[in-house]
């Protein structure tokens, strides 16, 4: 069976294993008080090109989402995301639990939210019977895969600063999105352009852990007390640092992104010279191709992967393939070379 | 420097790092739903004698206190807790957070909760415009190294379900107090007497991971929706249950408990001999050595512990030290054969 | 200038007046304990048939429709609502405040929940990494004045009984839908029918007050205690017992929500005559009739309205007409006498 | 019997009602957003010498406690409260159900909270591992009935402002406070001293209402979507704001809790004289006299009062007797010359 069910299904790159074997016998202070998180941590800023920047390790996205989101809004406030945002939609509720509103805006296959969507719902909102818009969130690369250019990102920036809102962007998947062909935005543009946003780490080569930055320290002000309240504090916090030393130092994190582009590239081309329509041609590490039940029954019987959602055409199915930095070539070329004869 | 200053200050037994390690290029599904889960969650069935219960894992000590304790409550209900207990002094009001109240218990320097503690303050909450006392939170160990007798226990639990009160049990150093020498209470004692209690990883040779159990299957409905809305699910399940395999199919999680115990019995003797005075005499791997401000700074000169709080006597301070299972005998013989030189 | 802004413009029917006016001098047991609320909690499950059932008093809608959903929701749990709904739309995120997610439904322009709609989102919800719908919030008269029929009520009880669901329905304007021509339910059918409903007070001719009824006493446990949790418990009980007393005790609810609806009524069809559509035909104390900007403008010159929403029809407003207990006949007559002068 | 038993055991003053009735026919607009609101808020403005303040009338004191100091906090921060604060001690943890902790502060018989008490509390929470104070809430009169003189008061305020924290008053009882012979205060004081505080209706005079002042604007934005958000903004807010212009624009309001004042003292000194020692000797309208079990069960037999708590003596009760607005001075004669022959 071929394996294509998600980025999270390997423990971890080897070399950010070796770092952690290597600590054992060794002694350090709990709760990130340690050297490695302090220097991981100034990596980043480095890397952010923000050197008054907060940086905090959380656990997975879900944490790191509730808790940089709640951390921001007053409790009559609400964050906009898109009705497809892993916020809004696949989190039971775990925002709403902090007490918010989510002002879900649909978007396109892309997953993409923009700025011209957001004045309608600001101007119905200014009726002080209703909650206060006062956030943004997005991810990118979105959960359909698709990837932010700079000039989206400026104005989506723009408006939401020159409307009293905060952008968020959720970097899950921040590796692929950056390392993908289509990409022109960097690290220190996201510094630049968002008031928080996070790299990755559960997705892309680590463990566990999602690295959040908040540029602006003024913005940043209690975090820490913040995240202990949610239950976020690792007591051997050491382990977020050592990983992302490992995965930022010389670049893996974007090495191993990029292998997982390209082998989800190699895939999808692969499908399509096959005949499966795409759903959204994605420049990143998920995929999604459209299946009538027949087909997805037989791809089912050689591979693992997920159902996205029903497609627009009758008795058709989109599913989803992910690839990861762990996907060896050969799987996919083995798959792409089995396929024909299933389907 | 002599490091005693706490038990989640290594990253986790080699045998744990090496069952990790052997999962390097395996795929697994993810949020809990791969075999190592379900047979660590099976191992901990069968060693609780609690064939049906629920295995859980989170994350860390809050998560599992604040997680547990909420999906328990109704809105208007409180959870009762020693003064000194983790829920009430740490958490920065993550229990507060999801918005019930604790109830305080003045404990005595053990930090035991006793049953003859609770009529009057159920008593006085039976006016209807008061919260609703419905659980009773305790540790095993206690937060001051106290260990539960059976006894104590069994009427701690009967008091509770004759006046509707669920008894949950926090079990961060859970290894601690069953690898007590005055222990007496096994696992399915604990699964007989509590509705809910954890079986604590992070402080017991794991890189981080509590297990929590729920013996009745009926209290148990839906947890992991509950685990989802706390941002508490784990996209690599896999790393809590390879843990806790390594830890419990062959009794290392009480070998090593119990060598921690040993190393804090020999300082706390040596201690002792050195005629510091203790604030309670512990029988677990946290000790409580009182210490004037003089003697104080000379033992920090060689050795890493922390402050507690202030003693009875004016000018003295209780400091703790720690000790786990990674504190090599040597280094308690070391410092206690150094200390005389400083003090 | 003529008032037709809404239904909760004068403060109460004289005879709620003169009731509350009779007490002066009298001592009362606060919080609801006193013989006038509990004179009308029975007389109220005489009027439902339910003589098990719980009766309590809230002060308005947003208040009783929360404090109620949230009383019957687990953590995990999320309330399905009409899009429009008041829960949804018009509470600045109250619900979302205590913690759970709501699973919008679009509806037509009758605001009608229909069980066929359900299915679909039932299905998707099932994945344990979403939230659990556990309740379906409807409102009887709808926020855009539609009302259901007993065979809607029954299918959509039958629906969420079959599937785990509770049924809640906002009374805040009960009276106008019980009172309207196209009705055909009783409050023993609404107490048959729901697992929780209140009779609206503040919109049909009491100074404040909402009577919540949950008929099945198992399901009302602990519900004063919740109530005072949510700040909802006014110390002067028996105001609103007093007022429910005047209302209910001789049919003057219903006479006067019948006024109000042919006020209402006289008054759509007096704009019907004058050739201004309608963007739903109610049968209820709330009309929409839709203006052109210039019509809407030549209208506001002299009587007082709201805008409601855009009308599909580009450049054109649904604009709202409420009338009241206290709408005098003559007010609509006169109106609709002016109006065509000044269109 | 003698009815003793508290302050909001009648209706409203005969003024308040007239004022209310006055009303009926004139068609108001809804939410606090007419014209006796408007003139309302801007008296107690002048009242209090704060014409830039913000004023918002709550419906009653939990709702008031609850919704101002949740208003106030960041998510990881608490409320300090005397440990018999109605914050603290009697609202069914409506205040943590906001997700804040209270950090409770032991206080002696006259309930009130000094500066001189806080900062051990401060130090122990710089540690980042618990709730940051934030806010201190008091009542004046506390609920033992003692009230705060001018210095006292100052140097909480300069306390507070010295350490960044808030200063909320809980005015419940403020018109006992400023109208007891002891009272050294204004309102313009508490404008200039406190950063919030309300001015009690509810248990002086009116049907119900509380007026929230923040004198500082700055401190007040958003407050009307916050109490939206909180169920707490009435659909005939007129009804408030006209009750507040009846009590306040001729001084009845201090003349009628002057009033309940000294009925109180009079009752206390005539309890004092029949040898029932105090717990504490109370300048305001609630009294708190010692009776042993048999004394206490023969006044019971002639007057209505509440059980307080177990007096310090074995065997004895603190009861509480409390006078109003609508308290005949005949009432306290005729009882305490009915009472020896009880006795």
């Amino acid at each position: 069976m071929y394996f294509f069910r998600n980025d999270y299904s390997q423990g971890a790159h080897p070399k950010v294993l070796e770092a952690l074997a290597a600590l054992s016998g060794e002694d350090n202070i709990g709760y990130g008080d340690d050297p490695y998180s302090s220097r991981a941590k100034d990596l980043i800023r480095t890397l952010c090109r923000c050197p008054g920047g907060m940086v905090e390790f959380l656990i997975g996205g879900t944490q790191a989402n509730v808790t940089a989101c709640a951390f921001f809004l007053n409790p009559w406030e609400a964050a906009i995301a898109p009705e497809t945002g892993h916020l809004n939609g696949h989190e039971v509720g775990a925002f709403e639990a902090t007490g918010h509103k989510i002002l879900p805006v649909e978007v396109g296959r892309d997953g993409k939210l923009r700025p011209e969507q957001l004045p309608p719902l600001l101007e119905r909102h200014q009726d002080t019977h209703l909650t206060k818009p006062a956030l943004v969130y997005i991810s990118n690369a979105t959960e359909t895969g698709g990837v932010y250019t700079k000039a989206e990102l400026t104005a989506l920036s723009e408006f939401c600063h020159a409307n009293g809102l905060l952008l968020f962007i959720d970097g899950a998947r921040l590796g692929a999105a950056l390392s993908s062909p289509v990409n022109d935005v960097t690290l220190p543009d996201l510094a630049r352009l968002a008031d928080a946003f996070y790299i990755g780490g559960t997705k892309n080569g680590a463990l566990l852990g999602e690295a959040l930055v908040i540029p602006d320290p003024a913005l940043a002000q209690d975090f820490f007390r913040m995240k202990k309240r949610m239950g976020a504090v690792l007591a051997k916090g050491w382990i977020q640092g050592v990983q992302f030393l490992a995965l930022l130092e010389d670049g893996l994190y974007f090495d191993i992104a990029r292998h997982a582009n390209e082998m989800a590239a190699l895939l999808q081309d692969g499908l399509k010279r096959l005949g499966l329509p795409l759903y959204f041609d994605s420049p990143t590490n998920q995929i999604f191709p459209i299946a009538t039940a027949a087909q997805r029954e037989r791809i089912a019987s050689i591979a693992h992967f997920e159902d996205w959602c029903p497609a627009p055409e009758p008795g058709q199915t989109v599913i989803r393939f992910v690839t990861s930095f762990a996907t060896p070539r050969a799987r996919v070329e083995d798959f792409l070379r089995d396929l024909p004869g299933v389907l």
